[in-house]
């Protein structure tokens, strides 16, 4: 097939892609590079069943164009703002990157007749809520503007699906972790404490808590649903277990071999405004479908951790 | 108050003008006259409380300036692209019109830290399902562009009221009908019937049907719930009857005082596409909070369209 991934140069994206070369599919990889980078995926330069375009997807007519040229069957779409501490402090980052990507997307899949789209939403449509998060039976309260994105582009998949016989799977994917990580507390745990190995700024109380999944579990998922009918097939995907993060602190610091560290957290129970401190998917929908993580949530950041830091 | 009614000049925006002019608010009215129409304001043209602004609230520098110059407390946010027909036709029309208006509001309010809006949503949200939709418990799955901009709007709407203590009052509208009506199957019969009195088009099988509410019972609704505590109040608006669109023709005939006129159905059970030829809503959750329509569904359709030949 000839697939399209918005946003491959990404930590997830350029990881997708690895896989869909590996199974012998034409891959057509847009990106700004705003959170994406080169290295992620410097290592297809010369593979030729590879595109790169520089291209925002917010640019509707680029958009077009690139769709006029390369003949698509498959859009993935992984292009959002994925740093939403920075969407936090102005709404039109996540209105731009996260909701109308979408938009653009499903407009050019309608123009160009293309049936088959793959979306990464994300826990934070659901918002704060006591108990399980099911698909059907959870609230849709986002209480960030990054988690408002993803449910505004849901929503107009919902339509566009319906009325133009796209065959659609979307997974709302919890924090995903592993190489080529850009941003998250894991990430920036490894930043701080680089530049000052004796003390650890952590955000909040330390005691959020939150389901890590490995990103090869992730992708594994995506290459075993990628099929589906017409219409939304919607998983919430990850892993039962979870991490807080004073345990995250830990993980890294016991990666980067450094002990004594002195924890100064900033308070309050959530690490930044919009920050969902503690949620719990009820993941029976994918688990009855045959699909389990292998990586436990303390061994995905344990591992990233280190991954993180021979990288 | 100052309240500002976005989409003032239309069909519900004009009447609920009236009402909060009544009440003794000041009413800064915002309409880029694309739907609604002078005439539906032409009285309050001498009115002190009142004052317009020819503006396409789509232009986000244009509402800017206004809410600079207003000093505003309440919003109610009745633009939208009610042109559900054309809508289908063109997305852009509903991402601009339906949901951009709603974003461009929101980002106004927190910029210029207004704490009330009120919004009005609809029953194209939940799209196409079987039994009664309730606000907690049914799927979120729009079948139109109109629906999925609504939606957009609503999540945005969650992720802005968390965020910035906005008090939200949303009502999920049905149809609405009442003198003023600007589209809809009433209005579209009343045109025919005008254009040509002994044969009506009728769009589908005309078995369509749904729940009519006139106009004095949302207003006096949204009048009766404008008082919420901070975050999102979120209720079905309606009536527990409906009316099939075959008997709407009936009533409109009989309005008009027209005999034998040949009916000719178009086919298929929507009228077009996109189109959730049937619902019912669950009322109970607006019925225990003290409110509950006085019109039935049949009583509003031929009420209106008693109105609507006299105007």
């Amino acid at each position: 097939m000839n697939i399209m991934i918005a946003g491959g140069a990404g930590f997830i994206g350029s990881h997708l892609i690895d896989a869909l070369l590996d199974k012998g599919h034409n891959v057509t990889c847009v990106d700004n590079f705003l959170l994406g980078s080169k290295e992620n995926i410097a290592h297809l330069k010369n593979n030729p069943l590879f595109t790169l375009y520089k291209q925002d997807i917010c640019d509707f007519k680029g958009m077009h164009s690139i769709f006029k040229k390369e003949s698509i069957d498959y859009v993935f779409h992984l292009a959002a703002n994925s740093d939403i501490q920075a969407g936090s402090r102005d709404p039109f980052i996540d209105l731009n990157n996260t909701f109308l990507t979408t938009f653009n997307l499903l407009e050019c899949m309608r123009q160009f007749n293309i049936k088959r789209l793959f979306f990464s939403s994300t826990s934070a449509v659901y918002g704060e809520q006591e108990g399980q998060l099911s698909e059907s039976a959870a609230a849709l309260e986002p209480v960030s503007y990054y988690g408002a994105g993803k449910l505004a582009a849901e929503a107009f998949i919902s339509a566009y699906s319906a009325r133009n016989n796209i065959e659609t799977l979307i997974f709302r994917f919890p924090n995903v972790v592993g190489p080529r990580l850009t941003h998250g507390v894991i990430y920036d745990f490894i930043k701080k404490l680089q530049h000052n190995p004796t003390q650890l700024e952590i955000l909040g109380n330390g005691k959020q808590t939150k389901p890590y999944m490995y990103i090869n579990d992730l992708i594994n998922g995506i290459m075993q649903f990628m099929d589906v009918p017409t219409g939304v097939t919607l998983y919430n995907i990850g892993v039962n277990t979870r991490t807080n993060v004073t345990s995250i602190a830990d993980m890294v610091c016991q990666a980067m071999n450094l002990e004594n560290v002195k924890y100064e957290f900033t308070g309050g129970r959530g690490g930044w405004p919009g920050d969902v401190p503690e949620f719990k998917y009820n993941l029976s929908k994918i688990h009855s479908a045959g699909w389990k993580a292998e990586h436990t949530s303390d061994e995905a950041v344990a591992r990233t951790a280190r991954e993180l830091c021979v990288q």
